[in-house]
């Protein structure tokens, strides 16, 4: 079993979750895993004939099936909604990286920083002068907190996380090893000889709620904001420029490129690799596909797709052709042919 | 107003600028703001009737306007470049983040590494032997400095730059937080097996007056160096590949991946997420849109856009031309009914 | 002369590799240099006419020839495989960056983590419970080792890695600065008002001989494992999703990013930027070109380039067809006009 996780009996899930049980009540299942894995401690979950056929023959512990499939050939719990069930077993499984109290002896903690009695600072942590650090905050090891930054309650910076100076963050947020945020927005005026730096007086502002991934970066705004509404999901390595705007509980996925001065509506999901032209405008509720590239404002909310991103029936019809090019152009070949031969024959 | 700032008066900043002055003398002014915001005690400047119409009704504290455009509904000042004088008050605002002098106690400096008196080197820093680091050059804290390392005078390494052995940097430059300089090149041969490495032994060489964004990587030569020549400016999340050479005073926008061996001369403007296959050179003063892809070299200076890279007229009207495929191909379809309609009466 | 490197004789160079020595004995070589360095200490290498040329006039040190090219300007040593014997040479120019042999006083490890004592562990590392650090391994400063983590023998994390808790690494693979591995899956579902995390309980397993980028990021696993299987190679800021299986001696270029439960198979090499949508299978030995997007699963070995990937040749048809899409509207046009004229004569 796993280390720190009590594990569960198939019996005593079946008759917590008010399933039905098709296998041995004492069946000792230590930990949630993937439909197709072959742990003999896991337990899964299928919703579909797909995943079933997946869990068919793997040997896995046990899996937890709705209504509507049918039978499993290993031990299985016939649950309602397989996947909150399962939902309910991962947190539990859930063993968050742990912090001890206080603050670690080698932290560096400037006198004129707050850091509330409930939270706690890891090893090698900078806080700086004038920042403030909520209740039941986690700052794991390797953080740096800058001047006048102020950090909200149980939000968790996970290990080696910079903030630069005037970074606030909401209660709740979550930033995830290797962001940075409020380095200086990239801008430059070319004076004839050299590009000259516009200074980057601004901040940046995350909501409550938000999730930051790995190795993302946050410029602070040239001056005002960048801001980060509540409840926004951002994935590894994005970038977000200066002066951005992210409405609350948009979804950026991984490497995302968010330029100058861009404002995006709420609830707004971006793809993989989705990248904006500077200055432009996203309204709510707006979905984009994969790597597409939004070079003009989108003023409807829809599915978008493509580069430039076009309405996705649009932008689906354009890739679907560009595939068809090759026959396109023999067609075009052989009407040309046609063409002489009538005329020629006039 | 802002800590530290001490702000500025309406009529201060008419006289100071030789601006005229429309609104109150004593008018008390805190900080600079984007045009649009509502801050009372923000100014902000317009030079286009845009700008102006984001302003009106706004509620900013007040305006820098141009000869050239009518009054605001705000207090303003007229002064003849107000985008100069905004900058000004965008480097009076500049609070940079501040560092101790001297060496932090809880650093660890080599006895065999040099640091001048006059650098300010931050906590948990790390230099290692046969590094120098020149005058007033700060090094926040998490930085690390490999064996003979040559930082010259007046550089600024944010927070957590990592700089491999042998990796030089020229007077006045910046990294921001998260750059990587001089980790090892991506270079393997198949030995019908398995990859085996190539030694990467050649090192990386920074100009002066260089900016490095966050989370860069800027990869050390195989052998000789990798080259970034004075007064480049590169974003955050950019890839720089091993024996690559960026002429001065280039720009990289975010996201850009510039492969081995790649040459770029001066004064380019690469747009966000612009990539290279390796061993291209791109000449002088070439600007490439976004995304774009270069393939072959780029011998004529000028604007390119697409994939692969196009003189910008040809990238823009292909572009152009696949948004109209789907009506192309209708057109075509229309001419093989009525050739198969000629034909049939022949 | 290099520091710290011997040099070589270009008399000592011919004998110790059975070459022909064209030059002088004695000539004393400090460095291996790329071809068209004019380094006179450096010795470089050509193994055709195009490298040759950039040789000559150079001035570089020496060269290495094979037997199938004329003669140079420069001492030369005519070998039977000059890239051999160069790759030799930078084996030896190699000085790998150093680390005090024991644990460093500023580092905190905890007494419940396992260090093997012939481990080198850097200055502000912080090593947590119940990891294990294996013989000869190397951690260098600001690392973070997670609770459960399990490194093997002659490893080597280059200055600030994370590994998140329940990361396995092994035998002698190489994690380069700023690489985070095990931060959580980007995994949300929206309840109708907010994202609601999924906890991601899962880990990520690294094989043997694996070498992985300058800030790269990979996911722990939602449950189960994210597996990166041995001899993979990952160069700089590539984003693994949770759920990912790499095969063994796979390549991924900089900037590939691999969405959530994809699996990819042995010896791929994918090409820089390549990017996948999520749950796609690519079987073994398929070659993926700069920028491609695999939108679904890839079943054949072979090479496949575009967006979406297609069989290599197919895809290079559709780009070189798209460049000539303005020719073959105006083809278009050209037609619809003979066409109209003739229906007019009739």
């Amino acid at each position: 079993m796993e280390k720190g996780i009590p594990g569960w009996t198939l019996g005593d899930l079946a008759r917590r979750f008010g399933g039905e049980l098709h296998g041995p009540d004492t069946l000792q299942l230590a930990r949630p895993v993937p439909a197709g894995s072959s742990d003999p401690e896991g337990i899964t979950f299928a919703e579909s004939q797909k995943y079933l056929d997946a869990v068919m023959g793997s040997g896995v512990g046990a899996v937890l099936l709705p209504p509507s499939l049918g039978e499993a050939d290993v031990p299985f719990v016939r649950v309602s909604s397989p996947r909150q069930v399962f939902a309910a077993l991962l947190a539990e499984a859930l063993r968050p990286m742990s912090l001890a109290p206080g603050i670690h002896p080698l932290a560096a903690v400037d006198p004129g920083a707050f850091v509330d009695p409930s939270a706690r600072i890891g090893a090698y942590v900078v806080i700086e002068r004038g920042a403030r650090v909520g209740a039941e905050t986690q700052v794991f090891p390797h953080g740096y907190i800058g001047e006048d930054c102020q950090i909200g309650a149980r939000v968790v910076l996970f290990p080696r996380v910079t903030l630069y100076r005037d970074v606030s963050i909401g209660e709740g947020s979550v930033v995830h090893s290797g962001a940075v945020l409020g380095a200086d927005g990239f801008g430059f005026v070319w004076d004839g000889k050299r590009h000259v730096k516009v200074p980057q007086v601004g901040s940046v502002r995350i909501g409550a709620n938000v999730e930051i991934g790995a190795n993302t970066s946050i410029d602070r705004a040239t001056c005002g904001e960048t801001v980060i509404h509540d409840g926004v999901k951002i994935d590894n390595l994005v970038q977000i420029a200066h002066n951005v705007s992210v409405g609350a509980n948009t979804v950026i996925a991984a490497m995302g490129g968010i330029s100058g001065s861009v404002t995006i509506g709420e609830r707004n999901v971006l793809a993989g690799n989705v990248a904006t032209v500077d200055h432009v405008t996203i309204c709510d509720d707006v979905v984009l596909g994969g790597r597409s590239a939004v070079v003009s404002s989108i003023t409807e909310p829809g599915e978008y797709f493509g580069t430039p991103a076009l309405p996705i029936g649009e932008g689906l019809r354009q890739l679907a052709i560009m595939r068809k090019l090759p026959e396109l152009q023999r067609r075009l070949q052989e009407l040309e042919r046609e063409m002489a031969s009538l005329k020629e024959k006039r």
